[in-house]
């Protein structure tokens, strides 16, 4: 090659790398995001769910978009992720959404309300029932947008010190159980308690409370309730099937590329279809577990269950008159649910009920 | 700047763009690939979710993997995915696995066998339950991947002309059923028949048929066959929660970029919650049309569930014997659904239980 020829040459190389550089750029920047989650490590069916979610971004990405997941308190308290996101601290967070219900009641739907859909139809309403418009509008006021990123199935109603057969037995009781679940048990005479993971058995076993609630099975096994409160009831009416999210700081979200948000969401239902997979493989095993260490199981009583929803409908009503966002997305929810349970009682039921008595021979 | 350093810095420009052309390259290919699937157009519900599918993985590529779906028999017969996939025709290909029994009973599972898991256990199982690791493995002797893409939920029992309340009022009754159904069909009594969804409505008007099986409400709605044979019939026991693929030829597989394989997975679980969702939004509304014009609903009665649950068990016995694949895979699967159905049944069926009372007032 003549050296002009070369100059030419690389006159073009350098011309061709300069319109090369901005478009790998533009196609697959690399971006690192910190995503704290409102779970201890050792609850590795939830946080687990974190770790599949950041793993299957960045496996979407060819390692371009890497997020790194983080248990409750390493970077931020684990009840504190929306603030955090809201504030642009963290870009995401991982929680369940009704741990803001004090910043608004409308915080319970999404993950779950009592008495709303189970998992499935839950995830129904949020991807066609409407509910991922109605919430995503609401998490506007909070600068966040939500991602579908899990689910822990229909929770259990927790352990008890004394068998609880009528609603007077609730009188009185003493139970850890989580914020806007402890308002109804409040109206049905209960005393709720707010109490950390690590600090329940401890306070079961001295008599400090009475009763305690955690998830269900596998996650409440490590616990060791099952020792010092050996009655569990199920069902937990307040978790009827708790979707969890991934939230999203509203500014790093509209300043990402199109497909790395169309990755976000998917990933996402990667990490909550593999979530609730997770509990159905893993509760069974615990469950056998726990009646041969001694756990009697129960189901809670019809007039509590009757109760029970009915303060839930006195409370959302009450609710509901003041705050025009909790009516909106409690109507969507509602009439999704409604809907649904009707066509769900038909095939669903008909074929769950024949399937449960026949493998449990 | 001299001449020389302009050479230098061309030269090293040129480096720079020998390096940043390949990454391009190796960072997001352009690729089009063709999903001809086994569904019409009008079905769509399970078409939607190819659509939503191929749409969810140009998303996440910015538009470098494009995937054109097909409707069946467009570019290939619907009921010929699988073989068009094997053999390179198409690169991936939209469908239910059961259609195939007839080259293996072993793809039976995966979509679904009568009694196996409902929807979410079936997915529990494809998930954390070794699904896919057994089934990815016999799918390779026919050179696929199975990537989970779809579910119908658990399906209706279908349309009879007249009333079904024993075991022996199916004998004899020539039933429009899917092959493997048809086969315990058959023991029953039955006279199973394969017919296109096109020819079901006038071979049931005219009567050359008594009875026929299609989806549920909303896809059933549409071929009109209340009209012509009211009493429908719930479950389908066939299918309990049936999955949906989209199968990809093993070679075309692992020629993509790890980063598009994963692309396709996570794009194919946004698939599937979707379809699911859209059925719970969708059927309920059907199945009130369908009563409104003159529907009769019944559920089978527990002989013929029983009766069909132990031909089914023979049948499998049967075949296990003979076929080690669907040993393997048949053992995987009832394991896992014995278990999980064991929790499912406790907090999930008593929760249900309950909404399903409290919706339908």
């Amino acid at each position: 090659m003549k050296r002009r020829q070369f100059i030419q040459a690389a006159g073009l190389g350098v011309a061709g790398a300069a319109i090369a550089a901005p478009a790998i750029a533009q196609s697959n920047p690399e971006i690192k995001w910190r995503m704290p989650a409102s779970w201890p490590k050792s609850l590795d069916t939830i946080y687990g769910g974190v770790e599949v979610m950041c793993k299957a971004v960045s496996d979407a990405t060819d390692g371009k978009f890497q997020i790194q997941p983080f248990a409750a308190g390493e970077i931020v308290p684990g009840l504190a992720i929306v603030d955090a996101v809201q504030n642009g601290t963290v870009e995401i967070g991982h929680t369940a959404s009704y741990y803001y219900f004090g910043k608004d009641p409308t915080f319970g739907f999404g993950t779950s309300v009592p008495f709303g859909p189970n998992a499935r139809l839950n995830q129904g309403w949020w991807m066609q029932g409407g509910g991922q418009d109605v919430l995503n509008e609401f998490y506007k006021k909070y600068n966040i947008r939500g991602i579908l990123a899990g689910n822990t199935g229909a929770q259990m109603g927790g352990w008890f010190r004394k068998e609880i057969n009528t609603v007077d037995d609730l009188k009185g009781v003493k139970m850890r159980i989580g914020g806007w679940a402890g308002k109804i048990m409040q109206k049905l005479g209960a005393v709720p308690q707010q109490i950390a993971g690590g600090d329940i058995y401890p306070a079961l076993e001295k008599g400090t409370i009475d009763a305690a609630e955690w998830i269900g099975p596998y996650d409440d096994e490590k616990l060791g309730f099952y020792k010092v409160a050996p009655h569990y009831y199920a069902p937990g009416w307040w978790e009827g099937g708790s979707m969890l999210f991934a939230f999203v700081n509203l500014d790093k979200w509209n300043a990402l590329p199109k497909h790395y948000q169309a990755v976000l969401e998917q990933a996402g239902h990667l990490a909550n279809t593999n979530m609730m997979a997770k509990y159905d493989a893993l509760n069974p095993q615990a469950l056998r577990r726990l009646i041969a260490g001694g756990t009697k199981l129960h189901v809670f009583s019809q007039p509590i269950m009757e109760a029970s929803y009915k303060a839930t409908l006195e409370l959302h009503a009450e609710t509901a008159a003041g705050n025009e966002s909790f009516k909106k997305v409690n109507e969507s929810m509602m009439a999704f649910t409604k809907n649904s349970y009707q066509w769900f009682r038909l095939a669903e039921n008909s074929y769950d009920q024949f399937m449960m008595r026949a493998m449990s021979a």
